[in-house]
């Protein structure tokens, strides 16, 4: 593989050149912006690197699927978003968005980190590959999408309908950084799910005077009582059963808590908090960070809430939640507890609308992927990745990878500052060329392991 | 007092006029909309009665003041404002707001009901009275402030600077309407308190992703735990010595829920509701209505709340509270309580600021201005009036005739649809009409009571 990191070397402005040319190119999908320039970019890259692609229309931006090579007797396959959130807000933004600058080591643009850079780490992985073997030594498969940025909507449809183009051995999944000090690589081998609901309450047909409040309901009030049925303030969910499925960390998953790194003071300080919930800290927090299911309120609203006094009696309250499930929840299971937790306790009135639901996924780690990666990241950045059993966070990894049980892991090449989703987002372009190399690794000892 | 009567009946054609001319004249505090052409209309007005006006300057808005006779044993005082809410939804109107117009017996003016309809009610009474007799019986004040609709805020002012022109045997307040049914007239002995606050609790130094939600505080929670120790699912407050210093409903004021129409069906329709709280009926309603106090959420606002799911754990939360206090109950201390309470369980984290603070006030129901007024109700209206021994709402009255115990009485020309602060403000000209007779005699009957 010596002569494939050389390559990657000598051509890395080759390659950053190439990233610089995807992220000119805007592709926002809740904008409609850019996006058929973009579909044709990602087929005419991989279409230079001999992948058989193909454009699948769905009702909303098609997915592009490639193939290169079938005759191997294994298959790895790289999942990636083409789509960028919208660059707004433009006046927080230091450079132009869609006009990618290098400053200090750094590259500048929306998309950069999320995930062209990740995306085009797995090509020209394939390129380096190609270029000093001839061919690959597994069969490649690139899932790319174009709607990752407002859901995937469309991906679940791609799943069911194209269960030969689903088939495979591995999935390198987008995403992936490294921690807040820029130390190891994180390599994360599942998500948490995700239950996101409103709850909705009605009470008089309009405001009232709040001198009624003394005889008519406020539904305000109702959310109150109902949410605080819900989680106590040790931060326990009280919701009736919640945790009656939740498989409880086994030794080994307390043992890759001591393989992930979480920089307490650092966090702290860049949050601006004294201290985590219940004085947490060491394994007790990180297990509580990623072994635990949350119920957060992402939002509430009701009645007046501009300056200053006014006496309104709200006629409605609603409440946004993202809960995140650990592994053995369900997201519409979890919809059925709270509706009957609600139920049991009189909240008949409380309306439970499910916005969203992701399952959690935990892939087997003992996966030729998992074993492939963990090495490799140990050989290009020289020291242990930070390993996430799984991920504090979701993505549609569980939906898709979760009813066929693929192994599927996520590396990438951005940091703790990219600014994700947000302004100046950036990456090093040391992480980038790294991430090539990276790919480039795994797809060899992905080859060699069973 | 039957030529009074007659004499108002003959003029009510210029009654009325005056009423238009006063409601085409623009006067909203909050938008400094024709203020000093209003303030002109007021003086002109009295001075043409033969009373003796000033101007008092405060540092928004000034009091007009008048005085008409001096030589007389009793003095009565009438306090209105001849500001005005601002005329917006505009496009909800089905006239213009300030062309005073005239339909079905009703007239639709922006400030026709609250409260220049009320304020000259008072004004032709004493001109009529004047050409039938010369002259009054008692000495009359005029309080006449612009600030009432953004909080009476320099009343206060005028109360401790003026002791001499704040000398009086009874007000005769702004406001007062008929019931839903337009029965009998309603006569207000006081009104709740009013303590406003708003809670607030920061996290975070900005918003998070909720993936962070199993190991930051979410400010949200926080003021949700803090709120269900508050007040309970029975509506009973339970804010630690809270009901303390509350005078319990004596005899007498459990006989005047007898004299207070509440027609419980039709309030439930026009507002949409199957039940009142508790399942509340009758007397036992009554009570809770007027001499309980209340513990409302006017307003809570955290987090994301558009449309959609968005994952955010929240960096900061505030609610909007009003507590209507009853008779024995103060603002201040009320806030205090409220700080204990808190620090008591630990909330110590969450900020408690008082916006807005109005003591209760009762009437001496033995006084003269009461006697007088409900007796020439029931003359004028042919009915006994329905009597709130204390609303359930709040007006200055409390803080203004509180410190030296003046009796005061509300009544007025409006109806329970005279929509108030509202697009299509009215009043029914035969209201107005009556309400000129009313008090009329009321000064008449004040004459002569002790």
């Amino acid at each position: 593989m010596e002569k494939v990191i050389k390559y990657i070397e000598e051509h890395q402005q080759e390659y950053i050149e190439l990233l610089k040319k995807f992220c000119s190119q805007p592709s926002v999908s809740a904008q409609n912006w850019g996006i058929q320039e973009m579909v044709q970019l990602v087929r005419d890259t991989l279409d230079g690197l001999g992948v058989n692609t193909e454009r699948l229309e769905t009702d909303g931006y098609p997915i592009i699927y490639g193939e290169l090579g079938n005759n191997k007797k294994k298959t790895l396959t790289f999942y990636n978003h083409y789509d960028v959130q919208p660059p707004e807000p433009l006046e927080k933004w230091k450079t132009e968005p869609f006009t990618p600058t290098i400053i200090d080591g750094r590259i500048y643009a929306r998309g950069v980190a999320d995930n062209k850079g990740s995306f085009l780490s797995r090509v020209c992985a394939v390129d380096a590959y190609k270029k000093i073997y001839g061919e690959l030594p597994v069969n490649i498969k690139f899932i790319t999408e174009g709607e990752e940025e407002v859901g995937s909507v469309h991906l679940d449809e791609f799943r069911i309908k194209y269960p030969e183009k689903l088939a495979t051995n591995g999935i390198v999944w987008e995403g992936g950084s490294k921690d807040i000090n820029r130390g190891p690589l994180q390599i994360t081998l599942g998500y948490k799910g995700l239950c996101y609901i409103e709850l909705r309450c009605q009470g008089a047909k309009k405001d009232l005077h709040s001198m009624n409040a003394a005889v008519v309901i406020n539904p305000a009030w109702r959310l109150i009582w109902a949410l605080s049925t819900m989680k106590n303030e040790k931060d326990f969910i009280t919701i009736d059963n919640f945790y009656d499925d939740v498989i409880r960390p086994t030794k080994e998953d307390m043992h890759y808590l001591d393989c992930f790194n979480y920089d307490e003071e650092r966090i702290k300080s860049s949050v601006g908090i004294n201290s985590f919930i219940n004085n947490l800290e060491g394994t007790e927090l990180k297990e509580k960070y990623l072994y635990q299911p949350t119920c957060n309120i992402a939002g509430f609203e009701t009645g007046y809430t501009g300056e200053g006094a006014k006496t309104v009696l709200p006629s409605y309250a609603f409440c946004k939640m993202d809960l995140r499930l650990v592994e053995g929840q369900d997201a519409e299971e979890t919809v059925d507890l709270i509706r009957k937790h609600l139920d049991k306790r009189g909240f008949t009135d409380i309306e439970v609308v499910m916005l969203s639901g992701k399952n959690p996924y935990r892939t087997d780690a003992s996966s030729a992927i998992v074993k492939a990666s963990l090495e490799s990241a140990e050989e290009i950045y020289g020291m242990k990745p930070s390993i996430y059993r799984n991920a504090a966070g979701t993505t549609a990894m569980g939906t898709f990878c979760g009813p066929t049980g693929i192994p599927a892991v996520s590396f990438g090449i951005d940091h703790a500052e990219s600014n994700i989703h947000a302004p100046n987002e950036n990456i090093y372009l040391e992480d980038y060329i790294n991430g090539i190399k990276m790919t480039a690794l795994v797809i060899n000892k992905f080859s060699i392991y069973e």
